[in-house]
């Protein structure tokens, strides 16, 4: 998001095509009638999970709100009824975990076996997908979508490396951003959305910002929808340049995950005499060595972006935490 | 609530039920598909207004959930918004004028006309209900319904002083709690409650413990649904023998809240030498006299209940404040 919020009204025939959307989603992650699906939202008028609500009640499963509580009531509240799914931002399972180690809450007393994100990239981020999938010991599922249009993809049980884009609700299409001319399968370009069943906010071939990369081979889950490769790649306004070179947050925020001993951290571009600065804060594990903690950070960001970062590690606890989307990567201006 | 809570699980047949109840409760306010109703809840696992959100969609009324947010956020979101309608408990409506007025917030800056309440009496006490009516400049209307059987009565807007109960969807009976023989129309007994569509928990003839009186006669606004003469009198299991006294909190509240420099009260019953002895606490407001409310308090309370409690006069902001259901009725064993 780059501006203030929008704010978007939704009649009840449209809440229900929402609900049904996430019906998409929800039975794409393998959830039935026989799921327990948390949400630890604080409900408030920002759409986020709200529509999660529906969804689980189209597919009969039950819901568990845990609105008006804090993270370590919430994992006691799971324990207690049994949650087999959650849905919430990658962000927030990390939080819940880190606040469970912390308390000594033994997460394995969770029954979870299924988590779905949605509202900031990290499931389809290789490195924070699996720290997600390790710490909570379940698989996890990528989804996005966006107020203005409505949640338009999700990722299959498969999880062939993409999400699907549920086609029987949204047209897409992947364009160039400059041209608005439609880029080849394969090729990265912005996604354009047209939804179908949204009757009190509908949107004609909106200029979503994300970048994907469509794929359109049949995948094995039986979907004939058209994936995203790599799902939600990035944002074109998320992109910054330092000198001369494309950087995305995505892709310092899989670099940066690569190092296990990374708790949480911060990413910086500043100006310096008219050049792009790249600072990244670390808080890295109680026992782990700052030094090769900086050092394997700094090799894989070399490595990779080509670029010589300014990694410093600040003491545990320093750097804010988040209970919904993450705001780690400032720019200064 | 007399035990641990109840834990119960609703169906989706039995949940488009419970919004199908809540219609009534908000048409009964005169809501309608022009209205905005704010929710000022924190969506967790307690039933309590999500009901309401429920019952909102189904008469197509704006429904703005007032999640995770606290109360000077609520009231500047319900300013920006535009609320017409709010479902809070009583409790929670007093202590939102009482932020407003200490943080320099104008309640009539909020386009508000209906205040809908639930969760603990007060909408249906008189003296609490015009505090209600006098601080937001709205209509106040009672509704009552519990967990376990669902919302089962509803104040209309001729509001003859009492609630219709919903008898398409629920069977009522007043009985003797000591026989369990009916009692005739307008003579107090308790409220056994049998509903018929909730699939997922029915319950048949279940002794909801509250305390009503039935009056049967028809109701200008046209329904023939059966009143509640003062909406539910109480609960048989909150009342209280001090000295030979039935004392019943929701008697006391009626009482203290006639006071007008009373801004919170707490009431203690404790024993003494075997004897139960009543204890009041009163905060008032900053320009009151001491002397003059505790006078006032009571004078009230030795003419209606023939009781000489101890009154004492707190600091401004030593009793708890509420934002659900209140505590302020203690009984020390």
């Amino acid at each position: 998001t780059t501006a203030t919020p929008l704010r978007v009204i939704d009649t009840s025939e449209s809440w229900e095509w929402w609900g049904r959307c996430w019906g998409y989603v929800l039975a794409g992650a393998g959830l039935t009638e026989n799921d327990r699906l948390f949400v630890p939202f604080s409900f408030g008028p920002f759409i986020g999970f709200w529509a999660a609500v529906e969804g689980a009640k189209g597919i009969k499963a039950l819901m568990i709100p845990g609105g008006g509580r804090d993270s370590l009531q919430r994992l006691h509240l799971m324990k207690e009824l049994g949650a087999t799914a959650m849905c919430c931002t990658p962000t927030y399972a990390l939080r819940l975990a880190e606040v469970a180690r912390d308390s000594g809450f033994d997460l394995c007393e969770i029954p979870l076996k299924t988590l779905i994100h949605a509202g900031e990239p990290g499931a389809n981020i290789p490195a924070t997908k699996a720290r997600i999938e390790s710490v909570w010991n379940t698989k996890c599922y990528d989804h996005a979508g966006a107020s203005e249009v409505g949640a338009h993809s999700f990722e299959c049980e498969i999880q062939p490396n993409g999400t699907h884009a549920i086609e029987s609700e949204f047209i897409v299409e992947v364009l160039n951003p400059e041209t608005l001319e439609p880029v080849p399968a394969g090729e990265q370009g912005e996604l354009v959305i047209t939804n179908l069943g949204r009757i009190g906010y509908p949107v004609i071939r909106y200029r979503s910002g994300d970048l994907v990369r469509l794929n359109p081979e049949s995948c094995e889950c039986g979907r004939t929808f058209v994936r995203f490769e790599g799902g939600v790649l990035g944002r074109s306004d998320d992109m910054v340049v330092v000198r001369g070179i494309n950087v995305f947050p995505s892709a310092v925020e899989n670099l940066v995950r690569q190092c296990e001993a990374v708790e949480e951290f911060r990413i910086t571009v500043s100006t310096e005499r008219e050049m792009a600065h790249l600072t990244i804060d670390l808080e890295i594990s109680k026992n782990a060595d700052e030094e090769t903690s900086r050092h394997t950070v700094d090799q894989a960001i070399q490595n990779e972006l080509s670029l010589r970062p300014e990694i410093k590690v600040v003491p545990s606890g320093t750097l804010p935490r988040f209970e919904m989307k993450a705001k780690r990567f400032h720019v200064e201006k």
